[in-house]
């Protein structure tokens, strides 16, 4: 059985640029490696969350890992929190953290604490906090960030950040976003013990250290985007195949430790335009030349150059990646599937709803007359127009490991 | 923001014709104004309810304009009489009427009581009967119509018709179409209104004198297509589109009055083959050069002349209505969508499930290779094939406006 490679480039479609003769930063591209596995595969375009919707990032993977959003997202947070390689209990609310500064008034005056670079001396001191039977459990992130869980009975997700998102504004109180009474006591205790971190963290040795030296105390844990932990079955128990993640941004190393995959280490991933696209491709193949049976490997740069509306750094971010997809090429070892999340036009600078090219090469494929990998071109592939809770059926059933519904 | 013309030629698509070589009616005509459209948009086929679902014009108008008929749909009187102005409170059962004649046994005589032209003397002497605390609301609609709303605690629309359909025979009982005690109580409140409305109708004084000048009495309310109303989202709550409808045939109106459209009189606007077809183009050119955003028009021909087998003719339309259509070319201000609402093929004389083709030409979009709008060229289209649930999340998507679903 072939070992799969699910390569996702982060907001790879776009729209027409009138200034690369209307086409798109992946027509555009030279791209004769991806076009080579066009030209053997088959091809098509999807919406992960179904035709026009806008999908973020999130909640695209999961639909594509097969893994419903509507039943299984219910907040940022619980990605995040797993990415850090925190356990996730049933029932936990989980929330992305900053440390920041405030005020005595606690107006915000530092959303990242003047970019604090490690917050691990200051959240082990919030470690365990608890109150009403509901412990905060935290653990440091990258920079000023911390993942934070609140585990008891009878929590809910429903509540407000108490990150107001700006600076110059009050903290805000976390509310209750629905009129259940879990809502509502989640919303009090995270309350208490937001200010209960507050004063431990005022009071840090560490941060008067910091304000004798110029620098803004990390006297405020911000927190935002609350989810609810429901028990997610793993990859492994779903499809039986062994996967691992290979991923240079937070959300996608969480969205692997989500379904339970192994989040390699990479050197040289960074989720970043610089990020080392080889090195990835070649950790997948070693990880699948070993134990695992299918590699999730996630390239960010491009969501973030049509962000920027850099229709030119796309396209040779494209190029670049094109370059590193030549070991892809000429694998029958391999089911080498590559597509995007969503579209992100460097015309809007955001995420939108237009389907995202998808190529599927390996045994068996019934290989169509598309010869370039593109938003038009795989138009008229064989896979037709697909969602993105059709492409692990299409994958499971190319690796002839379809259950049979009925007889 | 580009505003959105959505143009709805009903019963467009057809089958090939034998007598036109073997081509469809659309594909026949000449169409160098849609077919310019086509080439400087994306293409696709859609049909409104899914594939070989074959709609009704008032199903398939819901799901085109974003409302799910399995949840909006109870039957066509809530339509037609929202169409006819009157303003719906939720719990309303809604039907459709004529005046007709009866004899003294209720024998149906004639189902339009000789095409009777305005139906106002009688019905006003009808409005506000009640009975077991429901009332009987009524206004004339054109001819020999009027709208009939049951208003009262504890109504169901599962209820029969009285009109039997067809002359010659007795008016029918309103019968319980389920076992709930609802539709059990607003049959027998709709028997004893319809007979106390017979009553009145039969001692009128114009119908002496009907009767006296050898014309046929507008003795009797048949009733049909009862529809339950519950309280609907308009379509600028839904989209931030503040919307317009332009339509000759008054279940178009009613279909943009029951989404909360704003139905403009358009004169020369008849829903039939004469209608003026330029004037409703300038008439949503006009409206969105004003304060709207989003205008549908509607034209209906198309349909009549596939229900009538005239291939021919609905080749001339489609022929005259592609001369009007020059105005919507090259028009950077507009997203100009066209599509059907079904097919109607000159082969069966009525509605069928064969896909409708559909376009969207405007900024942004992903021009396909499509130079032809027609049933087969637009098979090879970038949109793929739709459902017509899809297109307003696509519409949305171009504009710019779709929700981000997850983060």
């Amino acid at each position: 059985m072939p070992k799969v490679i699910l390569l996702i480039l982060d907001g790879l479609g776009d729209r027409p640029v009138a200034e690369l003769s209307g086409l798109t930063p992946l027509e555009a591209a030279a791209t004769p490696n991806l076009d080579k596995l066009a030209t053997q595969g088959i091809c098509g375009l999807q919406n992960a969350l179904g035709v026009g919707q806008r999908p973020g990032s999130d909640t695209s993977h999961l639909a594509i890992l097969g893994y419903d959003p509507h039943l299984y997202y219910t907040g940022r947070g619980t990605i995040e929190v797993a990415g850090l390689g925190m356990r996730l209990e049933a029932g936990d609310v989980a929330l992305r953290g900053n440390l920041g500064t405030v005020t005595d008034d606690l107006l915000v005056v530092d959303r990242r604490a003047g970019r604090i670079s490690d917050t691990g001396p200051f959240v082990k001191d919030l470690d365990g906090l608890s109150f009403e039977g509901v412990t905060l459990h935290i653990k440091p992130g990258t920079g000023h960030r911390a993942g934070i869980i609140l585990r008891g009975p009878s929590l809910s997700s429903h509540i407000s950040d108490n990150d107001p998102h700006e600076v110059g504004v009050r903290i805000h109180e976390v509310k209750p976003l629905d009129d259940s009474a879990e809502a509502a006591f989640t919303a009090r205790v995270a309350n208490h013990l937001f200010t209960e971190a507050h004063r431990i963290l005022k009071h840090h040795p560490l941060n008067q250290e910091r304000v004798a030296q110029g620098k803004p105390p990390a006297n405020y844990l911000l927190a935002r985007g609350a989810g609810f932990y429901k028990k997610v079955e793993t990859f492994q128990e779903r499809y039986r195949l062994k996967a691992c993640a290979i991923a240079g941004g937070g959300l996608y190393k969480g969205l692997g430790a989500f379904t339970g995959m192994d989040v390699l280490k990479v050197p040289g991933a960074t989720g970043l335009a610089n990020t080392d696209i080889s090195a990835k491709f070649q950790a997948a193949l070693e990880a699948l030349g070993g134990a695992y049976d299918f590699a999730f490997v996630h390239v960010k740069a491009t969501d973030a150059f049509g962000e920027d509306g850099d229709f030119l750094g796309k396209k040779s971010f494209i190029e670049r990646l094109d370059q590193s997809a030549q070991i892809l090429l000429n694998r029958p070892d391999l089911l080498v599937v590559v597509t995007g999340d969503h579209s992100t036009p460097c015309a809007l600078k955001r995420h939108s709803g237009d389907p995202v090219p998808i190529m599927m090469v390996g045994e068996g494929v019934r290989t169509d007359q598309v010869t370039a990998f593109g938003e038009r071109s795989c138009t008229q592939g064989g896979l037709g127009r697909l969602t993105g809770l059709m492409i692990m059926p299409e994958i499971i059933n190319l690796l002839g490991l379809s259950p049979l519904i009925g007889n």
